[in-house]
């Protein structure tokens, strides 16, 4: 069924999806898939018509077993032209295995606090800050596309509320190490629109431009797309989800999954905001995917589009 | 755990939440509960803080079973001083079971669209708009404040697309009639923010002044809380939204549940919108009502604030 599209003055007319499924989501599902699967579920997400698609990492397999297939996923996938695969990498070690594995496109992964830069990474802030340099540098050196991640920058479980400067100081020098992209994470979904205003104002009052921009929220508390939707409203044209909702965050309990993909194709396609992606094959590969995990994806439009209903 | 707040220019400052639980809520439950479950859910609402409550129907039991109580319900709650009760009634014999029961508010339940209306109400709009008019008049005669809801505002499953003038047309005649108060009902959960905007911008045009207006979300395809925002941004003050995100529409296959009541308050929260109603006691309650319902609450902030994790 057509419910037409009404686009909104102020609005960007494209939109690139960050899809973090592959990473992101199956770090944190309980369930170990087959590399296969996992070869399937990228080749279905660019199928659909994702161009940018965080595919997995290599940070060591001791500490997420879900990810430890990683070389053996990039040999399983065939690269696709036009198709951006960044990998998450954790230090230098991390990004010689991303090199070797002919990876075009890295992400680091930084907090704003240090209370989760400690439970996450086991580093102050600055000690972390201190670990990516090296790799940024030589990611970039090599011609990589580098994508910082900041999470916690809109709350954090231990810490509360998180000063806008604290993350106006981390994302300058995240920047500053030669990040190409910043992807602002509220990592336990707490953040409301006058925050994300807050923190976007505030980059952009830095210098920092909204093309470097990337916004990461999770739905725990159901607030992701009425933020992205914010963001959308400040020149932010890359919105990170994950499909079917896949995810959340090990290290803060609170937290359940990302902003679904879905869900967000459904916003940005009634407002006539162009992504590229179909909605209905991504329904369609959630649900296929949720037969692997053993449990019903969480996002509102796969249920809705995936259930046997006429509609 | 304080996440702190962060007011956004342009937004009201205080908002008044009409909780639809009770009555669009529970008549989509399969369960049927007994009237002590009712009239404690009710005190626990009042006593989270919330001032309007649709309590109850009297449409014919034949038709909704779930709410054939309703003399029994309203019998066993206690009247709060400065709480308003508005219950549906369909017909001038159901004005004059809510009358005898001392009700102050009703509502009635029109359509937009003429399949809704004949599916819903067996009638064309012409015909339910005849058939409300002389129980509206009867109500304001009384004294009573009338709530017409005018569903499938956004979209409709069976025709579409809805224009925005269909809309203007029925809410115009719907305040003709005597309606002090027009809640606009995306029944099946299709409307992104422009739809919105468009819908509000005409009513405005149209005369129909933006504090006669409600807006009533349901979550289907997960845009309820982004719509929600944007209607507040458009100057509504009045939310429809159901404790725990109970209910959906029975009438309409891919409908799911209303806004949850929680993360409508978790959004309106944190940004310093007053509601006077206590998140917590809200989801205490939505968590004692899954219960007696026998299934989870859909609502993310009930799930995430319910759980036994510290935060």
């Amino acid at each position: 069924m057509d419910y037409g599209t009404t686009p909104l003055h102020g609005l960007p007319s494209r939109v690139t999806i960050c899809e973090v499924g592959p990473r992101d989501g199956l770090q944190n599902e309980q369930a170990v898939l087959p590399v296969e699967v996992k070869a399937e579920f990228v080749a279905r997400l660019v199928d659909a018509g994702h161009t940018l698609i965080e595919t997995t990492s290599f940070v060591p397999a001791k500490w997420i077993p879900q990810l430890a297939d990683a070389e053996e996923l990039l040999d399983a996938i065939t690269l696709a032209p036009g198709v951006r695969y960044p990998v998450l990498v954790p230090n230098e070690r991390g990004l010689e295995r991303a090199l070797a594995a002919g990876v075009r496109d890295i992400a680091v992964f930084g907090s704003v606090t240090e209370t989760f830069a400690r439970r996450n990474l086991n580093r102050t802030v600055d000690e972390s800050l201190a670990m990516f340099t090296p790799v940024v540098a030589r990611a970039r050196e090599a011609g990589l596309g580098v994508r910082g991640y900041l999470s916690m920058c809109f709350g954090d479980p231990w810490e509360g509320e998180v000063p806008v400067e604290r993350v106006v100081e981390v994302a300058t020098r995240m920047m500053a190490l030669g990040c190409t992209q910043l992807s602002l994470g509220d990592t336990i979904g707490v953040a409301t629109p006058g925050r994300v205003v807050a923190v976007l104002d505030a980059l952009a009052a830095a210098g920092i431009p909204v093309d470097a921009i990337a916004v990461h929220f999770h739905d725990t508390y159901g607030q992701a797309l009425a933020n992205t939707f914010t963001a959308l409203g400040h020149g932010v044209t890359t919105i990170d989800a994950s499909a079917g909702g896949l995810g959340g965050c090990p290290y803060a309990g609170s937290a359940t999954g990302n902003l679904a993909t879905e869900d967000l194709l459904w916003h940005l396609h009634g407002l006539g905001i162009e992504t590229g992606i179909d909605l209905q094959k991504m329904v369609d590969t959630s649900i296929w995917l949720a037969a692997k995990l053993g449990r019903p994806s969480p996002s509102r439009a796969v249920t809705a589009l995936g259930d046997p209903l006429p509609r």
